[in-house]
């Protein structure tokens, strides 16, 4: 699930009687854990996307919106280490913009279903006077690594990040890749600490990492890769500001141990970004600038505006 | 997952490439089979409801729409003799209804998981300027008996519905108990052929067991159990094809041996109706009415409108 909902899913959370016994994880991940008869684990996430909250025609083209649906999920399970199995998909099509419209969608869906290996399984397809809304939830398997949680950073890990950030709105929130294959190849090389998929944007959605894991963090200001899209800035804001709060970059954020830090950087597999590190202080989350200053991020994230 | 889905679900299904190993039943059942690593078997099915052509407020409340959007999801479930086990709820709530509104919809879903023991383990929440649009995703298990499918009747095998049929707009859609506890009962004690449940109405959701089975069937008109919403006739249909077209209802249609018939109504334990029997003759649904005389039921079914 996508961490920008507001508090109503940490309402439901506090509803429920003892967690089951079978879940592992359940509402507070990117995905939750559901243990099988078998011990092995289940992976579920859902994401809801709607037309003028989450993206408008124009720009977004049909297809576009397809790929974003089933990607959103598919980062969730990348944030678990997760490999996606099969989706349920779900939409009310606008009645104006008819039947090829509606195809149009779930062809860019379908078509990212099949470049990742997923099974369309189900599905409930409506049509009304509304907007467009689509619905997708995933399931998935863990590798013998086990899921990675949110929980898990240390003092003293070093934090990464797969890509540049920031300016997503610009088009890369339509068209990402989820990092599906970087984190199976990064969950094989090396113990992760902890993660978590970046939809909010860095600022806000480190502390979920810092919350699960009751520490702290620094993050270097001249390490966070900024996007070129984040470079053109249209607002009052910084390019660096843009990196840290514009959301939507479906990028990995993780947590791994020094060591593990440098023989990663040494693989040089993957893109890789060493952007901070973990503190022992809980919640404190500090920008050190060049001249060693630090300053506090404010945990302002994305709001979900165009 | 509903039936009434228009054509694109079909659409799907046909753009999917071979089907996958593990799934053993995908899309065009009530819910899909996916074959675990174990042997064992997870349902997955969803269904989404939205305000204005599920419901309209009034006269709905919205815990009767939480339970709903739940219980549309068990009653699929219900229909595979599965049990269920975890739900994903997506919403996109009304801004102008507030935070209240919002919790009452998922009170009204959480009690219902509650007492059917469903572990909510995952949603994304939203709010927005339309109308309410509520997700369900929900996974189960199938018992040592496998789950019962779509397909299966046989010529010969008696028809049987788990309760009366029609006028469900009339309040019973809203607040309607699925069929989770009945249908394991059920499956426990007899071997069922094959089940589905009732939600575009018995007069269309029977051709799918007719189509998925390659047979027909006859039922009989003085067998057909009318709800007394039915009886209260609005407009110019009578109470029985209110009861064949209505939809809705979520009782389950299911078809056994005639001597297993005859052992289900001796044990008296669920309350049940023999509606009718299967045939030979594939696609043909047809109704006999008390003189003897047959003729062809129409497939107009429920047209989703209020």
């Amino acid at each position: 699930m996508a961490s920008h909902e507001f508090d109503l899913i940490d309402w439901i959370a506090r509803q429920q009687p003892l967690s089951p016994q079978p879940l592992r994880v359940g509402i507070g991940d990117d995905a939750a854990v559901w243990r099988l008869s078998d011990g092995s684990e289940l992976l579920l996430a859902t994401d809801m996307l709607m037309e003028g909250t989450h993206f408008t025609f124009p720009p977004a083209e049909p297809a576009q919106v397809g790929h974003k649906a089933l990607a959103v999920n598919l980062s969730d399970i990348a944030a678990m280490a997760g490999i996606p199995e099969t989706a349920l998909v779900s939409a009310a099509f606008p009645r104006s913009r008819g039947d090829e419209f509606a195809r149009e969608v779930m062809s860019g869906l379908m078509h990212t279903a099949e470049r990742f290996g997923v099974a369309v399984v189900g599905g409930d397809t409506n049509v009304w006077d509304g907007p467009l809304v689509i619905n997708v939830a995933i399931t998935g398997c863990t590798t013998p690594r086990g899921a990675i949680l949110r929980s898990g950073a240390k003092p003293g890990d070093a934090l990464f990040v797969t890509g540049p950030l920031g300016g997503s709105l610009a088009g890369k929130h339509l068209t990402f890749e989820p990092r599906v294959r970087e984190s199976l190849r990064l969950a094989e090389s090396i113990p992760l600490h902890a993660m978590i998929d970046l939809s909010d944007g860095l600022g806000s959605d480190v502390r979920h990492l810092l919350r699960a894991g009751n520490c702290g963090c620094v993050l270097f200001s001249d390490r966070i890769p900024i996007a070129t899209a984040a470079l053109v800035t249209h607002d009052e804001r910084t390019p660096l500001e843009r990196a840290l709060f514009d959301g939507e970059d479906f990028e990995l954020l993780f947590a791994v141990a020094p060591d593990d830090a440098e023989r990663l950087l040494a693989q040089g597999e993957i893109p890789l970004h060493r952007i901070g590190e973990i503190t022992s202080t809980p919640g404190e989350c500090l920008l050190q600038h060049p001249d060693g200053a630090r300053r506090p991020i404010s945990d302002a994230g994305w709001k979900h505006e165009f």
